[in-house]
């Protein structure tokens, strides 16, 4: 970071700078040259600014922990949709990530519960359903009164067999669906724009 | 930025992540996609890495400011390159912004001082030499022993301007030169690579 120049003691950036520079080049997608654009765009911006930002940081952090029933994000003990009463408790729509339901809460199309597995089963990286919250969604399926689950998860390889293995383990308690293929094989969820989201939920199928 | 649901009382966004989210899109190129992802991320690291960030937020903001001599970011009264014995002090280079300096200090060819003007003159935006640091830059070449003053600002019309008005004023007292048009005119000098940089100090010429 502090290159130095030709030898002498001079160094690019001036120390807490250069420390700045590197932290922003820690978040993801954020190059050197980001980096840096950013870094001088903050010591220029008022005090009060800057303090708003580093508050935030550091708020996020501290207060949002995950949903004790959907392992959503949630500032709370139990998150905003799971405490809504005018969400459907009957249905609940299963994900991989929390990134997925802010994704499908943006279509304005689902108003049942949610579940966040944390993954997908990868056995070549080592997470199978002990890793995720498999077992905390049994129990939610068959000891509370669900009508529908639907299986919302990328359609990937690992994705199907996960959804393939939920398949099997929900049928018994409720009936089991999964979201159409609206969106294009190989493609992330997470990007998909909010018609065809909104689409491969109105298509979703019988599990068979 | 928190989207209500179908009138619902559910937010897309847990408030202190629409907080930090609503902070990230503060800064200059991030859009509500990247402010979103940057956020998540940021929930899902150690908490001493989110203080690390918010330290150096803090820091840059609170202690780097413009060095007395050279005007150059610092995080000292008088900056690194002006305090640096090895550096030829009867040369300075002038320049618009704290990052050109940085960039002319990455090509390792450079020696002398600098001298950062804190913009072009610009009458269209109200930028005259007053605005700029025209007067201290006359007070240091005017007193100390210069025998070169290097213009180095972006090939603009402003640029132009200022260039050959800072040649008329500094011509009495030192020579004044310009850096070649290495780089392509219309161009912006911070985006330049190295090498264009370094040919442009390079070929520089008398002005006329």
């Amino acid at each position: 970071m502090c290159e130095r120049i030709n030898g002498g003691k001079t160094t690019v950036y001036t120390r807490p700078l250069a420390r700045l520079i590197e932290q922003f080049q820690r978040l993801p997608g954020i190059g050197p040259k980001t980096a840096q654009r950013l870094a001088l765009h903050i010591i220029k911006r008022p005090e009060e600014e800057v303090q708003a930002l580093a508050r935030a940081l550091l708020e996020a952090k501290k207060q949002v922990g995950l949903c004790q029933v959907c392992f959503h994000l949630s500032a709370e003990p139990v998150c905003e949709i799971c405490r809504n009463p005018q969400r459907d408790r009957e249905t609940i729509c299963v994900v991989s990530d929390s990134r997925d339901v802010i994704a499908l809460e943006k279509t304005r199309e689902y108003r049942g519960l949610y579940h966040v597995l944390g993954g997908v089963i990868s056995p070549m990286d080592g997470i199978g359903p002990e890793q995720l919250t498999v077992q905390p969604l049994v129990r939610r399926v068959s000891q509370q009164q669900v009508k529908e689950v639907i299986i919302a998860v990328n359609p990937s390889v690992e994705g199907e067999t996960t959804t393939l293995y939920l398949g099997q383990l929900l049928k018994p308690f409720t009936r089991v669906t999964r979201i159409a293929f609206g969106l294009p094989v190989g493609g992330d969820l997470e990007y998909a724009d909010e018609v065809t989201l909104a689409r491969a939920l109105e298509g979703r199928r019988e599990l068979d």
